[in-house]
């Protein structure tokens, strides 16, 4: 059985990813979490990875770490269906993914991944607007083209749509306003029994990571007073 | 035939990646040539692509975008061997090459790939030797585990050299100080035909970026007078 080293899941949107496709594709595996910013975060990290960084997938002898390298060693090695089958949804959804692997820094930096709290709406800049419309157009685009099978970006479940988990939190614990369309793929991704899991495991969590605090009062607190 | 859309070859990173894979690969392609920083820059990109960046790869009735994303579409619609036969090999080379797609960003903001000029050594600072540092140590651990059957970092090329081989051009112009088998690996990069082959073309191209002329004097100037 695989080991997914992760970090706090309160947190850690990159860990979320991979832990989510791994649960929708029905791989069973063992988990190791590893709190963020502590003072032994980095040597722990480093004693799986060279890159310093979670997720990594520990599969036999095999350490495969980067969302994306773990996404695509996952449908080798288990023969999942990462990717859609069809050559173009499937060429569209590799795109769409690395997109993700690489961008939206402007909502990433904004709005950190906290599952912990809820923010009332505001303003929060161009950037952060041109990403939310890039999403739009990327949730219209594929679930228009590719969307016939089912809720998710492509008709099912895919690694394009654990690229983007952590993104629908944010959009719904900022309160960022969505087109329906947005809005309903979002509470799609948000109501899976396998984010219900993970947030749940988030909400007990003690950690508090005060760099992925904003500086904002919440209007909800939904940790788990320990 | 596909065709690749790219941007300056002078200046283009990422294009540069996807058009030395193609031809390392013996995928014969078009190319079409958007310059950057153009007032109709965005607008003929997005012609192509959502996404409005460069590569994008248009292959018959699918198109695909973002560097990682096409360089998996190539593998698996040509046969090609993208990446290194081996399960260890292979996860090593994913992981390093999305590494790569997300990552090195101090190097890549101080140092933009600029083919034009070089410039003398000098402290670029923290950030930017901990990511030289990073990328010597993917060339040590690449080549003793994996490195027997050629020059490169999995012995023959595959996509992780072609994700790096813009950074070796920057060691290269920047005059970044290297441990000797870092060297030896940059050298290969360059002394490619591939490579040479697109420097050729970059050397005559008339267009100036600004954005990536960094502020200092150059030691020596590539370009052919136009
Ligand atoms: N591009 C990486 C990003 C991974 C990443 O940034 N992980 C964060 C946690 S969400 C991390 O390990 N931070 C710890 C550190 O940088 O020390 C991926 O796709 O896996
Ligand atoms: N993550 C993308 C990066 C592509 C990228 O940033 N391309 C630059 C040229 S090197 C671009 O298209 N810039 C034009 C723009 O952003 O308007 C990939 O892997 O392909």
């Amino acid at each position: 059985m695989p080991t997914l080293v992760i970090a706090n899941k309160c947190y850690s949107s990159w860990s979320l990813r991979s832990w989510l496709l791994l649960k929708q594709m029905g791989v069973a595996f063992d988990e190791i979490v590893i709190p963020l910013d502590q003072p032994d975060t980095k040597e722990k990290v480093l004693r799986h990875s060279p890159a310093g960084k979670v997720p990594i997938l520990i599969d036999g002898d095999v350490t495969v770490w980067e969302s994306i390298a773990i996404m695509e060693h996952v449908g080798e090695a288990y023969g999942a269906p990462v990717w859609p089958e069809d050559r173009k949804a499937r060429a569209m959804a590799r795109s769409v993914a690395a997109e993700m692997h690489a961008g939206f820094s402007a909502l990433r930096s904004a709005c950190p991944m906290n599952l912990g709290r809820k923010y009332g709406p505001r303003d929060r800049g161009e950037a952060v607007a041109g990403d939310v419309a890039r999403f739009s157009e990327i949730v219209r685009q594929a679930r228009e083209r590719f969307g016939a099978g089912g809720p998710f970006l492509f008709g099912a479940f895919s690694a394009a749509d654990a690229m983007y988990a952590p993104l629908a939190t944010r959009l719904d614990t900022y309160s960022i306003a969505l087109d329906p369309a947005t809005q309903a793929y979002v509470s799609t991704i948000l109501s899976l029994p396998a984010f219900q899991e993970w947030r749940g495991a988030a909400l007990k969590e003690a950690w508090i990571v005060d760099a992925d605090e904003v500086d904002e009062e919440a209007i909800e607190n939904y940790r788990i007073a320990a």
